[in-house]
């Protein structure tokens, strides 16, 4: 794998949050953009090679309204940008890794994902993502 | 603030979760290091420009034993790469941010580091941190 493509916080409010965020990095949110498929409401700030991507629910059965129900705002997960999916996805399984999908999806930023279970890797949601634009 | 220089993961045992995290990102452990200030062992891995830092506790008076006691395994912090910590350390202060420390204090990885309250930062607990080598 290679960087760190993003970290994703879920939060309550992204408005007040982005504000956070952007007075913690001196820098400004870039974009926003809405994931129908997951029900989020994402929000992007870069640092450096690395990106903050913050969450927040558009309704009650959204991942990131049962997380924050559950925990509270704080870190959701990390995604860690790699050249070919479908290679790291069966990479992972055949080392017995739990993956959350069996076969690519659209995330946000023009991505293609997968999620590794939280009990595959100490606790931590993990993603995996590829830019759309680079694959054949 | 520049990179993402390392997020930490607290694992209730160092070489369990060394494994784990070696397979996940197909690289080794290149350095294991013990903070006594802290209580904790930790293990780091290179992802690209970025760490992972895995951390266990020595004793259960450690941060990261508290941590794991109320939480269970997962991400403790992420750290950001500064140029001047003092400097960050004061721009933070001045916008309203709680800090941890006064004074930059010794980290692991030769660097000095502060943290930012989680209550100030949408519940992450966030790591200033600076190479010493850089430091005048």
């Amino acid at each position: 794998m290679n960087k760190v493509e993003h970290i994703g916080i879920a939060v309550t409010d992204i408005h007040v949050a982005g504000n956070i965020y952007e007075t913690l990095l001196n820098t400004s949110v870039y974009k926003t953009e809405t994931v129908k498929s997951e029900g989020v409401l994402t929000a992007f700030l870069q640092t450096g090679p690395n990106k903050i991507e913050l969450l927040q629910a558009l309704n009650d059965d959204s991942p990131i309204a049962r997380f924050i129900a559950k925990k509270g705002e704080g870190i959701h997960h990390i995604a860690f940008e790699v050249d070919d999916i479908v290679a790291e996805m069966h990479r992972l399984k055949s080392e017995g890794f739990v993956l959350l999908n069996d076969e690519p999806k659209q995330g946000a930023d023009n991505k293609l994902v997968c999620f590794v279970h939280p009990k595959s890797a100490n606790g931590v949601l993990i993603e995996l993502c590829q830019g759309i634009e680079s694959r054949d």
